[in-house]
């Protein structure tokens, strides 16, 4: 929206009236704008980092909200797979020092998915279709693929589900589908696969895993190249993704520029690190200076200036009247160290509540 | 805005008939309304922090975003000068823990300016508009005021008027504008804010400054008691701001808790950060590793995964063709260990260039 626009709500008519007008729904393509605009002042490559709101007009549900915050790194003006390399292994870096490990990263490649399609059967033309259906795999099966492509030549899609029911699980793998000699351009893939693959886990030192999978397609159509994903167990959502877009800033420049980009889902980060208990202070971290009702405080400020070292979390509070039940609580979230005033000075006081 | 529930565009006329539909301006009055909800879930008192995007329907310029961050901390359910202690030291902890020295603390209390204003002869009624007026002091001038103030009584605007020539500069100062003795309830206020200056002045170790500011009187129309902003030398605008409102959860609980916040705007703080040069890293604390055009790439990230303990960055970047240039603007950019890929592994190679 222009500086001084207004938005014509009376002449709008219904919400797509103004919805551009609407709030971002990602950080690539701003990035990508910003990108093409100032070319000229950046370095080659840029490498970039973000952290912020976005939204989606989507029913909210765990996991999925209408706002939230994205953590996105991308390197830009770099064709070669070390992009990838590099992108992978930060992410991969971020997430085990917050304290997450076991995590799998999911890889595929958008071209190789293509070049599939068109050895079954399929044209360019059907593509889109196709992606769509095929993410919703886990969701509705590989039958429930099979139904929602009713209408695609039926031998194409028959090569398919049987590819797809092959549970092919390396990059090697998907050469059992062509009938005769593999395409050279599909053998680069298969190599750039396995490269990254292989990079990524002797740098994994055995805390994560990254595996081929071919039925990873990511909703976003912008994608050019090798496209990835971030699951932690049982979790139904990933907590990270993305991948190349070589195209996009192709689009706002006139000339491509080779792009690569990997994002966390901040509240879904949070969430699992909250239900997997990696941010709880631990035990006997915390300390409590109380004061008594309207008695200055200074003092008690002073010696929590002092001992904020040794607690990760100190706490001046008021004594309540019903104090029993006050320090129950406090011992209930995890303080153990209370500190009393007395006619000198303060004392700490050791407290035992039997575990509850 | 209910689930379910649909813009109603077509009836709209002005942006006024969607306007409460629109983004949080705050998060005071949110957490307001959180705590109402769920008060007999909640400690006593109940000490929140939240982090989040807030927007303004306001002109942009420096320092004023239509989208900003603010980093709130309140303490809900606590009536004595301990909130207000409690909220200021850990403001300035903060501040102090990202490097920020001699940012000045400005306090004042929104119910002595009430007693001020009654004691000139102004009405309660008056009290807002007279408010918005001391409120533009910094940009207008005591004489800029004296002119907002045309309609009010001639008498009790001179007396206020006289009052701002004063250059008031301690709490015991303003009762110079007491004809008869100084109001019981007036002593009281001026003991509390010598009693948090002190606090808070014994806990700075001289690194920040509290001080009085008889002109300060925060936009916020909610503040019932102390006050209080803070500013860094020159810079035209506060970094954080906050105050008492105990009115606030009452008028959606239909009884007052008392209540207290401080918030940090965040791109602000950047801002003075950046200006003052306090977020680069350090000369000499960045690392590159090269990597040949389409060399195997897992050799040059096993090498950044052995040197980045020793480094604050670590970067793996492709040697480009004009690689004098590349390292004239790696330099510029503060890297100074520079490593090289050999046959048998990497070697690092010193590069000096001229100080620029």
């Amino acid at each position: 929206m222009k500086r001084g626009e207004k938005l014509d709500i009376a002449g709008a008519r219904e919400e797509s009236d103004i919805a551009e007008y609407g709030l971002r729904f990602d950080l690539t393509i701003p990035l990508s704008r910003f990108y093409a605009n100032n070319i000229s002042q950046l370095p080659m490559p840029f490498k970039s980092v973000q952290v912020g709101p976005v939204w989606r007009a989507e029913r909210p549900q765990r996991g999925r909200y209408r706002q939230f915050i994205q953590c996105d790194i991308d390197v830009i003006g770099e064709p070669s797979i070390n992009a990838e390399v590099d992108l992978i292994r930060t992410t991969a870096k971020c997430l085990s020092s917050v304290g997450l490990k076991d995590f799998v990263i999911r890889i595929n490649n958008r071209k190789l998915i293509e070049a599939l399609l068109v050895e079954c059967g399929f044209f360019d033309r059907d593509f889109s279709g196709i992606m769509i259906a095929l993410d919703k795999q886990d969701k509705i099966g590989i039958e429930g693929v099979r139904s929602e492509l009713n209408g695609y030549s039926a031998e194409a899609v028959q090569r398919l589900i049987d590819f797809l029911n092959e549970g092919v699980e390396t990059p090697q793998g998907v050469t059992s589908i062509f009938k005769g000699s593999t395409p050279a351009g599909v053998i680069a893939l298969i190599e750039d696969l396995d490269v990254v693959m292989d990079t990524v886990r002797s740098l994994s030192q055995g805390n994560y895993e990254i595996i081929f999978d071919p039925s990873l397609i990511r909703g976003m159509g912008y994608y050019t190249g090798q496209i990835f994903e971030i699951t932690y167990k049982e979790f139904p959502f990933s907590i990270a993704g993305g991948g190349r877009y070589d195209g996009v800033i192709g689009r706002l420049l006139g000339r491509d520029v080779a792009a690569c980009g990997f994002s966390i889902g901040f509240e879904r980060l949070c969430e699992v690190l909250e239900l997997e208990k990696l941010v709880e202070a631990s035990q006997g971290d915390r300390a409590i200076i109380f004061v008594e009702e309207d008695a200055q405080s200074s003092f008690a400020y002073g010696l929590a200036v002092q001992i904020e070292k040794d607690y990760a979390v100190v706490n001046v509070l008021r004594k309540l009247k019903n104090h029993h039940r006050q320090l129950e609580n406090l011992y209930a979230e995890g303080y153990r160290a209370f500190y009393y005033p007395t006619e000198t000075g303060y004392q700490q006081r050791v407290v035992e509540f039997d575990k509850v």
